[in-house]
C-alpha cells in the first residue's frame, strides 16, 4: 500500500544531503542538484531557468550577457596562470559561450588577514594582463578581509558583461537531430596541471594549464555567418558533463568517438596515473560548439585559424534517441553512456 | 644630505604591511590605500579611477552602472536581516548611488564543507524576498566549495547592472561649494546590531540593522528633477569616512553639524559602552545626497516622503576650505577634524 506523503513532504528534497559537500561544488550530479533543488525554486525566474553559463538581458535593442563565478583554485600560482588569470579568462569565456563579445569585469577579492601582499600584487597583475589579452576593462570592484583560518590565502569573484550583436539564441534548446558537436582541442590539461603541482609529482614533460580567453574564435564563427547552435566552455566537470548537461537540456542524444578526442601523450599518462578519466577533468581554456552540419567545415576552418582553438576537430553528432543520453564509441568499437561526474574528483580546480 | 633613492623604490610602496591586515577590509584608510597603491596601478583604466561605488558602462546611447561586492558578515544571521539581504540591499545600493535604477544581480557563494544545507536555503530565501523587495532580478550565479575550515559558512558576492537614465554626473567632482548635505536617516544601527550579537550585549530594545534598499527615495529625487550631485552609502567606515572620502575626492571642504546627525539612544548608548563613535559606524541603509542649495528642501521632502529615508535631515554644507578636510561643530560649539576611520573597528560588518 502506497501511503500519501504529499503532506508531509518537505518543500526542498534536501534529507539525502544535509550539510554541503565538497561534490556540491564540483560540477557535476551534486553541483546539478544543489540548483535545481535550492536555488532554481528559490530564485525562480526565466533567466536563470535557462540554466546557461549567462543570463541574457534585454534593453530596448541591446543585447547583453552578464556572468559570474568565485575563484577558489588551490594552489593560487600554477603552472600556465594563477587564480587572477583563471578569474578573468573564466569570466570571459562564460561570456563567449553566451555568444556575446566580453567587454566589462567586476572583481572582488576575499583576503585571509596575514596573506602576503605580494601575493595580491601578483593576482592583481596576471588579472590586468588575462584582461588585456582578452580586451576587457575591469572596471569595478571590491576588498573584503576574513581573520586568518577563515579563507584560503584568497578568494576572487568576477562578473562580466558582454554585447550580443547577433540573433540567434546560443543555448541547448537550440541543438538539432544532425548538427555536430566540434571540440575546440585536446582535454584535461588545466585539472592535471592542477594536480600534478598538489600531488607533487614529476612528468617527463611539464603539464601547463590551458587557461586562456576563447572569444576570438567564437566571435568569428559568429561573424563568419555560422549558425552557432550551443557552446559550452569545459571546465569543471570536464567536457563529459557539459555535453551530458547539453543533451538533458535539449532532450536529444549526443554521440560521442572517443577516438576523435585529443588528449596529450603526457596528461593522459597522468590520468592513468592518478585514475582519472579525461573526459571529466577541468579545462579552462576549451569549449565545444555544435553547429548544423553544413556550416561545419566552416566552423572548424574557422576554430583552426585561432591559436586557442588550433586543435579543433569534430567529435560527435546529435541524434533523437536514446533522448537525454550521451554515448560514446570506443576506440574497439563498443558504446557506453555516458554520465555527468558524480561525486568530486578534483577539488577546487577552479 | 637626502640620497637619491629613485631607482631603488619599491613600484609598490606597501613595505609599511607587507601582509594583508584586517583593516584592509575595514573600509578606512587601510582599504583606501590597497585600492591606490595595488589595484589602481595595476588596473590602470579612467572607470576605476573615478572611486565611485560603481562603474559606468556606455553602449551608444545607453548608459548602464555595474557594480560588486562580497559579503563575509559574521554571524550570518542578525537581528534585522542576514548575509543574503546584505547582499541584495548592497549591491541594489551601490548602483544607486551611481544614480542607476538597479534591475539585474548575479550572486555567487562560497559554501564551507559541512555547511548545513538550511543554512544556503534560508539565505537564498532571504535573497530572493530582497530582490523582490527591491525590484531587481536574480539572473544568474554560481556556487563553489571549499574545504572545512577555508571558509566561514558562506561568503556571497553579488553584482549589480542598473540603468542610469539622466545626465548628471553622480559623483564627487560635481560637488559645489554652498551644496547641502543630506542624511537619510539616524546612523549606527547596523554595526551595532551585528556588535551587540557579537558580544552577547543585550539591551532594553532590540537593536536592529538598518539594512534596506535605498533606491526608491534617489530614483524619486532625480525624477523630480533635483541636481544631485553626489550620492554615498554609508557602508564600512560609517558616515565620517564616505563624507572624507567625497571631500578628498572633490577637494573641497565638508562642514558638518554634531547635534544635526541623528543617533537613536539605545545605539548611542551601545556605542558608548563599547567604544565606538557613531559616526565610524557602519550603516546599510543609509546614504547621504550632496545637492544644490536651490534643491535641497525639495530633495528632503521626497526623502521624508519615503519610508527608508523617514528621517532625513540636513547634516552639513560644502565649502572650499579647508581644501579636502572634513569639520565637525560639536554639540559645545567647538570644531574639529573629522578623519577617515584609521584601523579596524569593526571587522566583518558586511
Amino acid at each position: 500500500m502506497a501511503a500519501d506523503l504529499t503532506g508531509l513532504a518537505c518543500p526542498v528534497p534536501l534529507h539525502k544531503y544535509p550539510t554541503v559537500q565538497m561534490a556540491h561544488g564540483g560540477g557535476g550530479r551534486l553541483s546539478q542538484q544543489l540548483v535545481e533543488d535550492v536555488f532554481l525554486p528559490a530564485f525562480a525566474n526565466p533567466a536563470l531557468g535557462a540554466r546557461h553559463d549567462g543570463a541574457r538581458l534585454e534593453f530596448g535593442a541591446l543585447r547583453l550577457a552578464f556572468s559570474t563565478d568565485s575563484y577558489v583554485v588551490r594552489p593560487i600560482f600554477f603552472p600556465g596562470g594563477d587564480i587572477g588569470t583563471l578569474a578573468v579568462n573564466g569570466t570571459v569565456n562564460d561570456l563567449a559561450m553566451c555568444g556575446a563579445r566580453p567587454r566589462f569585469l567586476s572583481v572582488a577579492f576575499i583576503l585571509e588577514e596575514g596573506l602576503d601582499m605580494d601575493v595580491v600584487v601578483r593576482v592583481a597583475a596576471s588579472m590586468k594582463a588575462a584582461a588585456d589579452a582578452a580586451g576587457v576593462a575591469l572596471v569595478t570592484g571590491d576588498t573584503k578581509v576574513v581573520d586568518r583560518g577563515k579563507g584560503d590565502g584568497l578568494y576572487v569573484t568576477t562578473a562580466g558583461v558582454g554585447v550580443i550583436d547577433h540573433d540567434l539564441v546560443v543555448a541547448p534548446m537550440s541543438v538539432r537531430e544532425g548538427d555536430v558537436v566540434l571540440l575546440s582541442g585536446d582535454v584535461a590539461r588545466h585539472g592535471m596541471a592542477i594536480m600534478a603541482v598538489r600531488e607533487g609529482l614529476e612528468f617527463e614533460s611539464k603539464i601547463e594549464s590551458d587557461c586562456a580567453p576563447v572569444a576570438a574564435p567564437v566571435l568569428a564563427m559568429l561573424e563568419a555567418g555560422v549558425e552557432v547552435h550551443c557552446l559550452r566552455d569545459l571546465t569543471r566537470g570536464g567536457l563529459a558533463s557539459a555535453v551530458v548537461e547539453i543533451a538533458q537540456a535539449a532532450g536529444l542524444s549526443i554521440r560521442l568517438e572517443e577516438a576523435a578526442i585529443p588528449v596529450r601523450e603526457d596528461v593522459r599518462g597522468a590520468c592513468e596515473i592518478l585514475g582519472f578519466d579525461p573526459i571529466y577533468v577541468a579545462n579552462e581554456g576549451r569549449f565545444i560548439a555544435i553547429v548544423p552540419e553544413r556550416d561545419a567545415d566552416t566552423a572548424l576552418r574557422i576554430m583552426q585559424a585561432h591559436g586557442v582553438s588550433g586543435g579543433a576537430t569534430p567529435i560527435g553528432t546529435v541524434a533523437t534517441s536514446p533522448k537525454g543520453l550521451v554515448t560514446m564509441r570506443s576506440r574497439i568499437g563498443a558504446t557506453r553512456i555516458v554520465d555527468m561526474l558524480s561525486g568530486e574528483q578534483l577539488p577546487r580546480i577552479c
